[in-house]
């Protein structure tokens, strides 16, 4: 039936409320008693965001951290999560995952429902964080002229995966990857536009460069890997590594560890530029929610 | 494998956060800025939750509607939602029910998250309401002495839903449940305890009298009916009415339409009576989410 974008096309003109307001497809941001939380929601289902034979501990991290990281492309501290929990084999290591988890992250648990169901197992977190820095930012503000940069290498839960299937090798970065938290933080007073990279950074940077209305220039070159050089196209456009892609004005340089891989240009508005040619569309840049 | 109840007792073990605490199972008071937040999430799945057959839209309504019931508990008016959503058939439906039931109760779509997957559909949705009301009401609250009330009547839900197996007669109280969101908002500041009916009267109340450690004793032919004198005792075992049930002190008469349906005992802590007969599990008095 429908993709995910005619969906989200078709929400966004649903209710507003005046003190809420969306941030980039999956965020928003409450104004309340004079401060702004920052709230989000992800899902993961069993064969599409893990395999089912996984260790349900390592499901539990991975399903607090990819919201975390949300928080943390906006700058935001978290507060708390309500989970969405389907019943099922290893709940007690799923309580084990969560807890650490959320313990990392300083987060607790609000609440949530569960469910007895048959079929593939499907979780769902909203995390609530608190907005350190206003205003709060988004993918939405990267502007001509500013560098385009990333933290950390990405390939990792790439080759993690593999090695997970393999049954050899590490496999933890795909298992257990880490949100970006302190980073997000210390970086959201100085970007023009921020977000985690959850499906890719090709595919993210052309989100970006729609949200901003600009066109993203990056250096294909110049992203730093976590697998074999012989794989760089592939670990451009495969997600799980929530790494932090942002822009930041020219001649500004982070206030954390990241590498430069692009620049934001005026125009085409919306388009992404890989190694200086033009790509107008996001398919075959990564991972799609259809 | 494990039940719901081990589940949630373990969850309780896991970190916590000095502006938030929990309310009952399934909610939430989050204090920033002076204000209080209410949160609750309530998940939907095809088979358990509604018939695979149904319009999208009815039940995009009751995923609203379900939640919303939640915060009309704690006396919270809703602020907005997120959405978790597995695409399929009906995804345009689905956005119309939505859109409806979130402007009927004010509420805005703040976020969420689509996963393309295969199974049986599952929708979750986080509310978040503020509280008009401090101390927020709960489920914890009944003392000994205080008279037990119910607003409206049961068994509606479950000839609702007759109807549309049988694809005739009206099925629109199990399709779009109301929540009693205005009821919720006046009671609160006199209730000493408030839930909704999602389970079923006896099971909510048994839930009420363990978490108040009191005793509640229900007079079964109180409880008003929206079905025939005959189904009396399956329609205060079924869930999907959304009423409000609410503890006031003795004497007090409440706001609005309710109907008193029996009272608050010292004792024993925890227990059900029934007509006068104590009850002492939760078993088979309605549904359970195992």
């Amino acid at each position: 039936m429908s993709s995910e974008l005619s969906f989200i096309a078709a929400l966004r003109g649903l209710a507003a409320h005046p003190a809420a307001r969306h941030l980039d497809d999956d965020c928003a941001v409450l104004e309340i008693g004079g401060e702004a939380l920052v709230l989000t929601h992800d899902a993961m289902v069993e064969g599409v965001h893990f395999l089912g034979q996984q260790d349900p501990a390592d499901v539990a991290w991975k399903l607090v951290a990819t919201n975390i990281s949300d928080l943390a492309a906006k700058g935001a501290e978290p507060i708390g999560a309500l989970l969405g929990y389907q019943l099922g084999d290893g709940d007690a290591r799923f309580v084990a995952g969560l807890g650490e988890a959320l313990a990392h992250y300083g987060a607790a648990l609000l609440g949530g429902d569960t469910v007895g169901a048959p079929g593939p197992r499907h979780f769902g977190l909203t995390a609530i964080g608190r907005a350190t820095c206003r205003p709060v930012p988004s993918r939405g503000g990267a502007r001509a002229g500013d560098g385009l940069w990333l933290t950390g290498a990405v390939g990792a839960a790439m080759v993690g995966l593999e090695a997970l299937r393999r049954g050899s090798g590490d496999s933890l970065a795909y298992r257990r990857p880490r949100a970006r938290l302190a980073e997000g933080i210390a970086l959201a007073p100085h970007v023009t536009a921020m977000m985690d990279v959850s499906d890719g950074v090709l595919i993210d940077a052309w989100r970006m460069a729609r949200a901003s209305g600009a066109c993203l220039a990056v250096d294909s070159a110049a992203v730093p890997l976590a697998c074999p050089e012989s794989r760089r196209a592939e670990a451009l456009r495969w997600g799980d590594d929530y790494e932090l892609l942002f822009a930041l004005p020219a001649g500004a340089t982070p206030p954390v560890p990241a590498t430069r891989v692009g620049e934001v240009l005026a125009g085409p508005a919306g388009c992404l530029r890989i190694d200086g040619e033009l790509v107008e569309s996001g398919e075959n840049l990564g991972f799609e929610h259809r």
